[in-house]
């Protein structure tokens, strides 16, 4: 009996290994790709990727191959966190590989790797504009990719693992049937099919609103990601015409919806009106935020409504969907502002979208929780059972999402702490790891704010947000069990 | 029966606002004392006192007598929490009557007073060493009346409202019988006699230590009660002698140290050793954090490890405490020190005591809980209990202490929010409303922080600083309520 475990255990580690083999091949094929583009621009990248994507593809495949097992073993819960871990630890160091051939360092590759497949956003390029196709091809792959792949393990791995209150996404809660996991395939077909469309719509748009063939292609890869990567240091600000800057604004939107909301909204297989207090929430305060506070821009800038409308909405959407592009410095607008705007960072729009940050439905819980402690306070006895979307919500689930919020704090704290032990200032450390945490791209001062640049961080730091994103990314629980005592030795 | 009810209601609305009238009273006595120092110095604010005292007594005198009744209803949970919410806004305010006919205005009177109650510590007064003395005692007494206040609170009355997980404290739990409220009135003779042997103990060893009359006796009651009002600009750096801020560091850490704790000792009437996990925790993160930090601060600053030892001591001992007496202004320790600086005005110190903060037994509790929900994470169906002090933690307990801890940091995040509308530097609105919160004093900046002065505050801000620290003082769920609709329609 003994012997048939250890023997299912090393079966499936084989699976992880083969698994993250192929992920590696695949990733070496996508370098193809730049290395393409660059070969066609005749850019100085082009030797860099076509190294690269050989050199991967052959450890990838040898990887893959060597692992290859008919036998098939059970996945425990032990063997979905590391292989979660695993995904968002070994790909952006694979796909760092063609960077640091290139001519980055190690550490500026990772970073600017590991901002991109967690479509954070933040970058240490420092001159876009000038740098090489492929290299800005590469990076807005990383985003693309890295969107489709949360907003997958959000819908089809967290809500199983029970990661600071998914489980209330449980795929069968709301399709009512058990054979969820038939339906999988179809399912994430139609989940990038969803992905692809906004995509393709965004290019076009951004196409007929003026960018070029090319940046209509990366902009709308880091548009529909919730990502914010730009071929412009200028990022968004490079492309005045409010019909694009409009258009970023609704694919941002779209990008930081639930992925199930857009299939539930196609399939219509229920009755009644399409309700989901998650998307209520994070409609409204965006849109209320904007109105507001283009009110109050108007006023004190002495411009049109309208134009404040833009610049409000298109910043406060930037944030709040964790994109992180900036059309201005909205720090310049004032101390009010850039206390708004950190906590905007910290809002995130919703779960099983790509967009990162606390995200509105456990907002949503928590204030109606909130509420009924109030009740209990005076009337100790009352049982007031907390509802979301018409499903009662578990004792547990709340526990769950409680502690979520509270090691999302705790970890900005300590993240913060790091931070400024390297040299950066209050505020600087602390937006810093609000940011990389979020996955939005900008935080606060001169060094990171929207005007700034990560580049000049120390490699310790850089390694830090780097961590915080991938933390923040994988919603903290997923790894942090990794660091949990007991973990590894069973 | 309707009326019966009604009438049951009545009576017990006439006792708080007898209850009120009393409190009124009282503190109208009370400025008798400032009244005759400042006659028999023949000081410029004997008559601001004199006045008050006359005034203030006659008022709170009419109003109890005209609500006496005979008749006693029983307080209902309702009751009860309009009785602390309206002690802890009436008490300043009646206590800011003297300060305001001494000339200062009317918020300004009410910053120092809730700053004072709450033993907070901040303040608006600029130039302390040349004050009134009657002014210099009446700040003094605040703090020292707020302090055995806010421990009698938070052993008898904060349990038994089941706030942020106070539950735990429920006196019967620890001394196993029924017969509590029997023992309630000697029990309150314990904890005032301990609160007045320290007193006591603190001024001798103050006044031993070179310290005159006056001064030995203001600073024990702001030390034992974890206030932190000065009688000079300079705070306790205005004493460069290590036996004073020795002595001090020492009475700073009796008085956050749960009162229960002492009561225990000396009853001894439970057999093995006597262990408090919020006591080891509090004292073990004093001592760890101090020490390493001294040994930072000697290599930095090229100074001998026990002139560090004191710095870092008193420094961290003085925020952890939430006293906040500074004897040098830490900021100036660079970027890391101000934001550990920052951290440690979170954590706050035990229940139970007249620290304010978050407190260690949230803290050791947090702990213990993400321990689990990891191990739940891998295991779903363990059952894996948390225990605190021996006793088992309930889950609604647990929830309590969470939705404490996520309030606490919407608040702080609402009152820098508000705080930077004003016109407030990011880092000052943030460091000014944490400090307010967890009652400690000072925050971080040229304006807010250990060297600086709330004088230039605008009124709104003071206004707002006042409210946060009554909120935080009250442990945050007591003010919510008053604020939550249906609690006024019952």
């Amino acid at each position: 009996m003994q012997d048939v475990e250890e023997h299912i255990d090393l079966v499936t580690q084989r699976q992880l290994w083969f698994f993250f083999g192929t992920v590696i091949f695949l990733i070496g094929g996508l370098m193809v790709l730049p290395a393409l583009l660059e070969f066609a621009l005749e850019g100085e990248a082009h030797h860099a990727f076509e190294m690269s994507a050989i050199f991967t593809m052959i450890f990838g495949g040898l990887m893959a191959l060597s692992m290859w097992s008919r036998e098939f073993g059970r996945m425990n819960l032990r063997h979905a966190f590391l292989l979660i871990g695993g995904l968002w630890l070994i790909v952006p160091g694979v796909a760092a590989i063609p960077l640091v051939g290139y001519g980055m360092t190690p550490v500026d590759a990772l970073f600017e790797m590991a901002s991109g497949f967690t479509t954070t956003g933040s970058t240490v390029l420092t001159d876009l504009d000038r740098e090489a196709e492929g290299v800005l091809l590469w990076r807005a792959m990383s985003q693309w990719m890295g969107g489709i792949g949360i907003v997958v393990m959000s819908i089809f791995i967290l809500p199983f693992l029970r990661i600071g209150g998914m489980q209330l996404f449980r795929v069968e809660s709301w399709e009512g049937t058990e054979k969820v996991f038939a339906h999988a395939g179809s399912m994430i077909g139609g989940i990038v099919g969803i992905y692809l469309t906004f995509s393709l719509l965004c290019m076009v748009a951004y196409a007929a609103g003026g960018m070029t063939f090319f940046d209509a292609i990366l902009h709308a890869m880091t548009t529909v990601s919730t990502g914010g990567y730009s071929s412009h240091d200028a990022s968004f600000g490079y492309y005045s015409s409010p019909f694009l800057q409009w258009t970023c604004i609704v694919f941002m939107v779209l990008g930081s919806l639930p992925f199930l909301f857009f299939m539930k909204m196609m399939a219509r297989e229920h009755r009644g009106p399409l309700k989901d207090s998650q998307v209520e929430f994070f409609l409204l305060s965006v849109i209320l935020i904007s109105l507001l506070s283009a009110f109050w821009l108007a006023l004190d800038q002495q411009i049109g409504y309208l134009t404040a409308l833009r610049l409000t909405a298109f910043n406060v959407v930037s944030v709040v969907s964790t994109t992180g592009f900036a059309t201005t410095d909205y720090t310049l607008w004032g101390p009010g502002a850039v206390m708004l705007f950190f906590l905007l960072t910290l809002v995130g729009g919703c779960a099983g979208s790509t967009a990162g940050g606390i995200k509105a439905y456990r907002l949503v819980i928590l204030s109606k929780l909130i509420r009924v402690r109030l009740w209990k306070l005076e009337t100790p006895n009352r049982v007031a059972p907390i509802r979301f979307n018409d499903g009662p919500v578990e004792e547990d689930t709340i526990v769950s999402i409680l502690s979520f919020l509270t090691m999302f704090t705790v970890s900005v704290l300590a993240g913060a702490l790091l931070l400024s032990f390297t040299g950066l200032d209050f505020i600087t450390a602390l937006s810093a790891a609000t940011t990389a945490i979020c996955n939005v791209g900008p935080g606060i001062g001169d060094i990171v704010g929207p005007a700034g640049n990560f580049e000049s961080l120390s490699s310790f730091a850089k390694l830090v947000l780097s961590f915080l994103m991938i933390l923040g990314r994988l919603e903290i629980f997923t790894v942090l069990i990794l660091f949990s005592p007991g973990f590894w030795t069973r």
